[in-house]
């Protein structure tokens, strides 16, 4: 099932599929790639992790970081101090408006795929892929709501069961915000795809699937007494 | 604990550490970071996918991949015809050899910190980045033992109990090479960082660590009767 997306093929905010661009459609495995609104923000909601991509000193840089979700919009945070937050907020070489290219990556590893043949090894996976500018959020407001999200993408529910961020540490943290335009995700499922004159070669085939889930919780050694588990994490 | 790493702490192949460079001191949070090489080999050793970032048509690309370790270098590969292994084999603007300037990154994932203030929550990680030069492996010699390194890395011995790859397989393969010279990794690990000032608050506090290894294996639909699971699935 071969699909090759056309440029005529734009999707407005409120349709169900972002539009392919010549970046977000691979030279390669072409039926694996999906433009999905709703299978984009899964694959997003579930991991803890993105790997940001930008360029410092003509020089590529991919930095695993936390992020978060508000509709169509991502968030990412860091000390004010750190270099990809700073590059955001001043104009970058080329450029007149500051912001920061960048390429933000997600990607699950959902199984082990033992093919018969060495070369149809692979994984089992579900990745995002966004390209887009990342820009600095200096809204009061808008900036509250990303650091909730972030809180929120750890835990839902968690950032109302916290202490909120104080002045200081408001100021401390600088929030960059990238909006999902350019964006494709990638998936592949299910068994090997062996060659069909491979079916009789004596080596087992399969897929082992790695473990999902959550060990048992460690409170904190100072944990005051009386503190139960909140119902978001019993649930679990 | 903070470590400032100097330019005298320079790291020859045999040494126990790699030479922190500038691209390879984090601007924060020094204190997480180590160039010490087992930690760095069992940080990749572990994980299945790494991020690979480059630049194309002047804009990051962070793309998920297999990869493989031999010794002091990682292999990462694909078909002859995708991007990156294409830019691999011709010199790039400003370059006078082949070669594709890359960022590779692996992380690990280990547990979500919720600290009782919004600000401490973080995520328990281990992570390796390596900058360098991706090369094409051109030597047979050299890329049969990478494609191994590949499987093997899949699953530890599997190169041996599957069948390899033929002359039209491998030429429909390239591989790039990446050495481990400029090298970090860092880590965070352990309970939440809460202010001392909050410590009496109502929030519960603590770690949930993800849970990992394998589910039940998933047997390719058509495998023919007889073939056991090998010793090396089986006991994992």
């Amino acid at each position: 099932m071969q699909t090759t997306p056309t440029t005529t093929d734009t999707a407005s905010p409120g349709s169900a599929a972002y539009a392919p661009t010549d970046r977000t459609v691979p030279t390669r495995a072409r039926e694996r790639a999906s433009y999905d609104r709703e299978s984009v923000h899964a694959i997003l909601d579930e991991a803890y992790v993105c790997h940001l991509g930008f360029i410092r000193d003509g020089s590529p840089v991919v930095l695993p970081t936390l992020y978060g979700r508000v509709g169509e919009r991502l968030y990412v945070h860091g000390s004010t101090g750190s270099r990809p937050l700073r590059m955001a907020g001043t104009p970058q070489e080329g450029q007149e408006d500051p912001g920061l290219q960048v390429c933000l990556t997600v990607t699950h590893v959902d199984g082990l795929v033992l093919a018969r043949s060495a070369f149809h090894h692979s994984l089992n996976y579900r990745s995002v892929m966004i390209h887009g500018i990342a820009r600095q959020v200096t809204d009061p407001e808008e900036k509250r709501t990303a650091l909730d999200a972030l809180v929120d993408h750890v835990v839902p529910g968690r950032s109302t069961d916290s202490r909120p961020a104080n002045a200081k540490e408001l100021a401390a943290t600088a929030v960059l915000s990238l909006d999902l335009n350019e964006v494709s995700a990638k998936a592949r499922t299910g068994a090997p795809n062996d060659e069909p004159e491979d079916m009789d070669l004596p080596y087992w085939s399969g897929v082992v699937p790695l473990r999902k889930g959550y060990d048992a919780l460690v409170p904190s050694p100072d944990l005051a007494p009386g503190i139960e588990v909140p119902d978001y994490l019993a649930e679990r």
